[in-house]
């Protein structure tokens, strides 16, 4: 299946700077964008990188500085059959969890982020919109039951954790099996047990 | 299939004092509990419940004051057929999530909570026994491995999110089915969206 993995390529991963400097931030999310790559390919999806400016990467690349929620439209709007969308920073994405997004039926298939995101989609939908901002997740339904198009809801950890804040470093050292986890240990982060979850320290 | 649904009945949910008086938090507990039996159910599971005090539930009621490892490796070590494990505050455990839990094969099958925890168990291996104390996620998968024992992972957002702090509460207001979202509604909470994940306010 087509697949478009939007990256934002300035200054990646800001929530991030308490634990990691701007180039090792650039580094990191570029390693998570390669692993993604990787699994999408292996679990037979077809990708293409849809990024704010020019990228050197594994995939064709189209650029496009406009906001996410426009970039992906246009590229919506295009398409002639389901167009799979799949964020660059899903560092848990295994093959397993995206065989499982492309199998699910559905006009429109989603997998939430914690917090409310939606982390991928398929939509096989010609009038379906993504919106990013806000409580995408929720207004993905709405919008979807709206058009009366079939909402599918893929129930995924894995595609649920997207590696934005310390905590989610904590999931990708447990659960990781790509170059972004390892990647992680080689930068000197390790899981410390709490009196609740686990967090990470450097 | 034999399912243990451990719940502490004294004093529950301390880390959402913050937005819970302990009464609330008691009743929000015994909510999800019986969100819980209700799914273990409906998804073909035979439920029992493991209390560290008497609780007035819809199943039966072991009552163990140990800690919980201890409690619940006196099951395992009664046990004579497989025996899962479900904790009582996983507030969006779906009868689907469930029965995916269920029907995974291997001799010990576990579905990660996030921050290290380990939400949902199958134990099929005599000798398997839990500790649920710090990384309970990974050192569970190391003592599968050191007894020879096949381990496999249930992929769900669902069944990794177990309702302990008020980031916990934005989940179980989008995605939860039972009582404990509408008895959070009926608490006044809603969600509020941000630059980065959905909170709650009340």
């Amino acid at each position: 299946m087509r697949t478009v993995v939007p990256f934002a390529a300035g200054d990646p991963k800001t929530r991030l700077a308490d634990v990691l400097s701007s180039a090792e931030r650039s580094a990191f999310a570029r390693t998570m964008l390669s692993d993604v790559l990787g699994s999408v390919r292996a679990a037979g999806g077809d990708p293409t990188i849809l990024s704010t400016a020019p990228v050197d990467a594994d995939a064709p690349v189209t650029v496009d500085d406009r906001s996410l929620s426009t970039a992906v439209n246009a590229v919506l709007g295009e398409a002639d059959g389901p167009v799979a969308v799949v964020m660059a920073d899903l560092g848990l994405a295994s093959p397993a969890a995206l065989e499982r997004l492309y199998a699910t039926g559905g006009d429109v298939v989603a997998a939430p982020g914690r917090g409310g995101g939606t982390n991928a989609l398929v939509v096989r939908h010609p009038e379906f919109c993504v919106d990013y901002h806000g409580v995408s997740f929720r207004d993905h339904r709405r919008c979807a039951r709206d058009l009366g198009a079939a909402f599918s809801v893929v129930d995924s950890h894995r595609l649920a954790t997207d590696i934005d804040e310390r905590a989610d470093l904590a999931e990708l050292l447990l659960h990781g099996e790509g170059d972004a986890s390892a990647w992680l240990r080689d930068a000197g982060f390790e899981l410390v047990a709490t009196d609740g979850r686990v967090t990470v320290t450097r």
